[in-house]
């Protein structure tokens, strides 16, 4: 269906298992904001989601950016070179991973305020583990949204960022999920319900040309 | 944590499952002493860990050290053309093998004294194998480091040949394990405990800027 | 062991279960002669083995070399550019595979008469079929080896197209095996006796520098 319908839908949450958010080009226009089941006043988090995109990879790609007046506070990329990134209210660390790809990749981010150790998964492997922002801590009352990059709270969208391709099986917690519940969710095999997002709770509103197929 | 409080645990052996050493930079500072459970007066071994890094393969890597006052005992390396290699008190072989990656590929080595013959082994599977010193004793009473290498016995560290990632799992026998033990190894499923090195009981100090998490 | 040390169990059958025949470096000296239990009259056969190794794939590998007084009655290659391929008596034909590699490839090739029809296959899989010489007849009173490419009955060996690594599990019938026996020869899970060579019975005869561990 095109996303628009969905508009309706999303004054409730709506399970969305088995369908995927399609950004079917690129736009400077397209984007859905999500609405969080809790505040994002984080001192950790795991954030999953898969991830399909045959977009050049000398190319930005925003993956997921939550934004709030005045920071980027979580913004997700795959940089001009490949790698892919997580900046926390400013600083961020790049990690090498395999590229996306049309198949689709299970993506996953854990950070935790107390040592700064952050990671990132893919398809259940960890990568190497680095240290950002030991003892901040996430403010809430921003906004989430997915496939474009805001560069003010809702706008100043760039096109050449923008992400093209499939996003689906998103779940947010606001704890470190351990390796073995990681493994399960990127198996979709018996894990704990997101409490920030659940996929197949989820509220959510589109813009543009999306579809939830 | 930091290493550097696990300084007081190390007195005694401390149970590592599930951690890893994390050498988050390039420094000429930072490293790991590993106290053996048995002097390394050794005819045959069998040396486990699992190791991931995204060093560039245009560089040396230190993987392993042993190292008496005069010698370089037992030094694993990758070298800079991207092999893999094992020194004995001098002379060494190479070994043409998958990189390292940010997943990490559970690497052994083993050789014995008898034949010579020694073979990496990743994620279980056994390299080609090669001959190096049949008849050679290691000898004991030097200094086993991870993540620099020590050309005097305990210093002169290189900043580019230093470790950047992450080392676990991190075993050793006085002996050649089985094919089928060394899988097991793998797997991380029911093997015998290391009699020179085992992670789940291991005694060490780190210095510098080394995480245990 | 050296091979040396079995020339003396080679007048009976030796079990090489879980070893395996090591070239360790390119000369023109070092081979192994296989003594079959069945003449090699033949009209069809599946010949397997593991074969494992690092040469560069711009330069002829020699697998394997039947030859009669006068021919190459069936010689297996890894051709400079990187192909595999069959001779029988002169003509030949060339398959595109997986390169060697220092974990080993287990390979089979399969040919019968009456139709020609040749085919490699790698861990348990067939490669596309070509035809070779249907109606042709492999001549018996030869000699099989390992290691080297005779140019004469069983000499002018060139170095260069000599075998470097490891050689293992070779078994060979006089009959072409269904592609389900040749995935339970690939798995080394019970499987029916070669009734010309079998691993587990071998008669053979070392020469030069090759191992048997």
């Amino acid at each position: 269906m095109l996303c628009l319908l969905s508009l309706w839908l999303s004054a409730s949450a709506v399970d969305l298992y088995g369908k995927a958010f399609i950004f079917p080009k690129e736009t400077d226009t397209s984007y859905v904001l999500l609405s969080p089941d809790l505040p994002l006043s984080l001192q950790a988090f795991t954030l999953c989601m898969k991830v399909a995109s045959v977009l050049p990879t000398n190319r930005e790609i925003i993956l997921f950016a939550y934004r709030t007046k005045d920071y980027d506070e979580l913004n997700m990329w795959q940089e001009f070179n490949g790698t892919f990134s997580l900046y926390l209210s400013g600083p961020g660390v790049s990690f090498t991973l395999p590229a996306l790809n049309t198949f689709g990749n299970h993506m996953c981010v854990t950070w935790e305020s107390q040592s700064g150790l952050i990671a990132f998964w893919v398809n259940g492997k960890r990568s190497l583990r680095q240290v950002l922002r030991p003892g901040h801590r996430i403010q809430p009352e921003g906004t989430v949204i997915l496939g474009q990059d805001p560069d003010s709270f809702l706008g100043s969208f760039e096109k050449a960022q923008s992400f093209v391709g499939e996003i689906s099986n998103l779940y947010m917690w606001d704890h470190v999920l351990s390796p073995s519940v990681i493994e399960r969710v990127y198996l979709d095999y018996s894990f704990p319900k997101g409490n920030i997002f659940d996929w197949q709770s989820l509220s959510y509103k589109c813009t543009g040309d999306v579809m939830v197929e």
